[in-house]
């Protein structure tokens, strides 16, 4: 799967994710009315409306981008109507040629984290059939449980050549508390980083492996030691734009090759149209201001590469 | 929330709360072939057999126990079928007056938590109306990303009188990978356990905090230090019976005042009919072993407190 990742990110020349994290207050008035007027408003008037927005913005940008990350969270916030919606999403990326990063940070006990591995990136057996829940390409992971809790998803990794992205020093101002408290001289995060490269060692495809990190762009000084601890694993680099992570923060994520990160924009690409800087395009063109944001984007990223 | 729990645990005299975890290979083969002959070998017919699989071991058990605690990828596996069943099930076991821990141990940067908490715990507003979609009464919360990954679920519980177990020490054999390492000469999950107290410290209902912490049955001289370092936070207690706890491992999770635990078991109740000990009753009769089965489980609790 990493393979595939790099070569729609050096046919595109970007290696950049949307995130596809729609809240209501993202979606401009006009599409909200119209799903409240047919569906009320309720689960159902909200899921729509994201569906609505979520496809023009999918219309206006598939050609920029190798990959979207859709933030599940923000589906689930609507109950079974917008995990449909997130499904509906998956297919539709799918079937555009994006790679689809699940972003549901999941990870339990072993078994528990089999299911969760089985039904976002495998199959289920039911009967003689097999079946396939949600079936994204890349899916985030929680590490805190340890080796028997990530396992299960490298497993259906290999098996059906998919990828992850593991959680090891994530954007947001707390990830410290504990990700950096040191152990035996070595901030946690790296210990994790670590059993990262171990998890990802015997899933090599090309250069890199299957099994990634997560690691924020807010902290230009810990990815520039995470990139050379972890030469064969591909981060996913959150924290850009409305995070407060710029391009020059980005740099170190990247290997001397220009590849090893894919940066992700949710808020910056998707809510484009609010910002003062593309302001003129007007809440009806949100797609088109979301299509320059990513062009503006993929520019910046690559002026420092 | 904390408060309500207790009630129940004192008026069924059972710290004890059913995981209702379903596998398809828990499930008896006529129940499996009823719901595959309506549904067909589908994510639809798995769902369907979960439910009244489900339905059958509620209503045997209901009146014994205080609470459920349903995990979530068990049917997150099979897709928007499986969660509509979540979903059925959570609200079935409501309306039998079941408290119900969801157990989905979500966590995110804060926006994203605050939309698992909002999903979960609480309601979504759209447009002018608010909505709820899976409504649990309390929710399990990964800590790996610290204070503004947990706030927004601490802030939603103190909002509408709800309650969290966030992960301290878990049950699975890996768990100490990363939550035993030493920090400053204390373990990470002694870390966790003061922030833990923290966030709860403001949200108390009666002697306890609606925000509680996981700590697994599996290793008792941990719990028993934990113990004292939370007095005023009730422990939900995974792995008794089948992941290997036993009573007596169990003991050091309470407080001198008997409260302070509630043990959760799953396949040891759920799937009680494939036990040797409780064969006689038959699979037909599946309902009646998992009765049996959590009547003796809270005959051994007790019998150690």
């Amino acid at each position: 799967m990493i393979s595939q990742l790099i070569e729609k990110i050096k046919s595109t020349n970007a290696p950049v994710c949307a995130g596809l994290d729609p809240m209501l207050s993202y979606i401009p008035e006009h599409v909200l009315l119209k799903s409240y007027d047919s569906f009320g408003e309720t689960l159902e008037g909200a899921a729509d409306a994201i569906w609505q927005f979520n496809k023009e913005i999918i219309d206006s940008i598939w050609d920029l981008i190798p990959a979207v990350k859709p933030q599940i969270a923000m589906y689930e916030q609507f109950g079974i109507e917008g995990l449909t919606v997130y499904k509906k999403t998956i297919q539709y990326c799918r079937r555009k040629g994006l790679i689809v990063i699940g972003d549901a940070k999941r990870g339990d006990i072993g078994s528990t984290s089999a299911a969760y591995a089985a039904g976002h990136l495998g199959q289920v057996q039911v009967g003689s059939k097999a079946c396939r829940g949600f079936d994204v390409d890349m899916l985030t992971v929680n590490p805190y449980m340890g080796t028997d809790g990530v396992k299960p998803f490298v497993d259906v990794c290999d098996a059906e050549d998919k990828g992850l992205f593991v959680l090891v020093k994530t954007s947001n101002p707390s990830s410290g508390e504990f990700q950096d408290r040191l152990i035996d001289g070595r901030p946690l995060y790296e210990w994790v980083a670590d059993k990262v490269v171990e998890w990802g060692a015997q899933s090599m495809d090309g250069a890199y492996s299957n099994v990634g990190a997560v690691v924020g762009a807010t902290y230009p000084e810990m990815s520039k030691i995470l990139r050379k601890q972890m030469p064969d694993t591909y981060f996913l680099v959150p924290g850009y734009g409305a995070q407060g992570g710029t391009a020059e923060d980005l740099k170190y994520c990247f290997n001397q090759d220009g590849l090893g990160a894919i940066v992700n924009s949710s808020r910056g690409i998707i809510a484009a149209y609010k910002q003062e800087k593309y302001k003129s395009f007007g809440p009806e063109n949100f797609g088109q201001a979301s299509r320059q944001s990513v062009l503006d984007m993929v520019a910046d990223i690559n002026n420092v590469l």
